[in-house]
């Protein structure tokens, strides 16, 4: 089997490295004919949990001279705000085509509703991951993968048989609603405080904020108390303590952040119930002026 | 006429200067004997809004070795948090002799209820100073200062011939509420994002998240409607545009922030009214998790 993958940034490598390491053949899909080159050339290097050196031959194209049907299955795991520039690329891909968005937030939820005949899925991953250069990651922590369709296809066999020990879910919305509360939790109060993901819990403060958060978000979706406790977020950050989060990594290196993907929705559907998210509200305004300050604006 | 300034830190300094222009006689109560000794021998230098160099003689004593029953009045301009260190003074004081209290936020408000035989005045002042050295401060910008009794004893003479210009308040209650709404929007958000007061008005989300803090006090106090509109908190911004917040150089400092004056009361306020204040508690977290991960404690 040959999967394509889109994107060559920390989650895109950590997934190439998974698939290589199960033996699936894997061609990289890059934004610059740059990373292609150093890709193929030097291979994909890994260090793994465990610290050991690993590398692997990859293929590697620039995207836009990429046929995505010549795949048994493609990975979007671009950042959501790039998400909207492949519109045209998913409507001319085969509606046969296993398509498996990995974006943090829920934009790609209401990405998917534009192409209802087509063959998408959503996974969530919560191993962490950290793109060191352009062909080398770092997996620093080991989570659960979970996968949802967004049609009534479900999942094809060739995404079952690709080694990734994934969980299944029924009900894309709820699956993706449990990352984002997790996202929101975790990545926008360590972005803002600039601190590793275990902080949330040595730190009485920024954890009593972190609280405050996820009950808010519980109060506005009461499905949350089913989907995701607040000892589960806690367990998240104790297993990925000494992580960067994904946001913190983008405010970091003054790249736009996901805030928009991992809040805008909820705000917008918190809207929708004549409700308010007043401390996320807070959290991503504070995020976005910070970006200001520096002259970091988003893709949108 | 001779008056005692308890606190030689900026609003102390700036107080000396203001008496001093006008002729009364200043006796400046530090917590160290060092700044005592310099103020004696060195003076009083100002910076004026015009960038003009002044120097003034003053007086100067250790609080530990005053008797503050030699004065006309006392000023009290230590850090809200400094306050609880000053009741067996307060409480040893004649009760004719006015005392003027010139702390941010409202636990000096609390702190008066526990001497209502003496004659306690609360005063807030706009003025914009930073302290440069021990005996230097810079007067950053000009603004309203307001007076009102803690007491029915109302205002005495010694205090109204001072020749400081202020407008007499009948409610210390509104007055301080006015002042830690403008406080908390300008003073928490400018120490959180770092930066100077104007740019609350020019960087877009910092601005929303002043207005939603605005709007959510509003809510639960809706006198303030009546006390502060948004465009008077604006119209201090741009006054004060260039100006750091007295929070924001308590924080570049390292020191304790007076946080809890300006926030705690006002959530224990709302508390009792069954409503809760979640922008503000989440700024209030964020800066408590920032100073502890600095390893800044409160003194209380």
């Amino acid at each position: 089997m040959r999967f394509g993958i889109i994107g060559g940034g920390s989650i895109g490598l950590l997934l190439a490295y998974i698939l290589k390491e199960n033996g699936t053949n894997v061609e990289i899909m890059t934004r610059t004919a740059q990373q292609a080159k150093v890709l193929r050339k030097e291979g994909l290097h890994v260090v793994s949990i465990e610290g050991e050196k690993k590398s692997y031959d990859v293929g590697a194209i620039p995207l836009e001279n990429a046929d995505w049907n010549v795949y048994d299955g493609v990975f979007i795991t671009v950042k959501s705000y790039d998400l909207s520039q492949l519109s045209s690329y998913v409507a001319k891909a085969s509606k046969k085509l296993p398509i498996i968005f990995t974006q943090n937030g829920l934009s790609h939820f209401t990405f998917a509703q534009q192409f209802p005949d087509h063959f998408l899925i959503a996974m969530t991953i919560e191993h962490g991951a950290i793109r060191k250069s352009l062909h080398t990651v770092e997996h620093k922590g080991e989570g659960s993968i979970r996968i949802a369709s967004f049609t009534k296809k479900g999942i094809p066999d060739s995404v079952k048989q690709l080694g990734i020990s994934f969980q299944e879910e029924k009900n894309p919305w709820e699956m993706l609603l449990r990352k984002v509360t997790l996202n929101a939790c975790i990545n926008l109060v360590t972005a803002l405080l600039k601190m590793p993901n275990g902080a949330l819990l040595e730190n009485a403060s920024a954890n009593r904020l972190m609280k405050q958060l996820y009950e808010e978000l519980e109060a506005v979706f009461p499905e949350i108390k089913r989907l995701l406790t607040f000892t589960e977020v806690e367990a998240l950050c104790e297993k990925t303590s000494r992580n960067t989060s994904s946001m913190l990594q983008d405010v970091m290196a003054n790249r736009p952040t996901e805030v928009d993907a991992i809040a805008g929705e909820l705000v917008r559907l918190a809207k929708e119930k004549g409700k308010s998210l007043p401390t996320l509200q807070t959290l991503v305004l504070l995020l976005e002026a910070e970006q200001m300050e520096k002259g970091v604006t988003t893709n949108d």
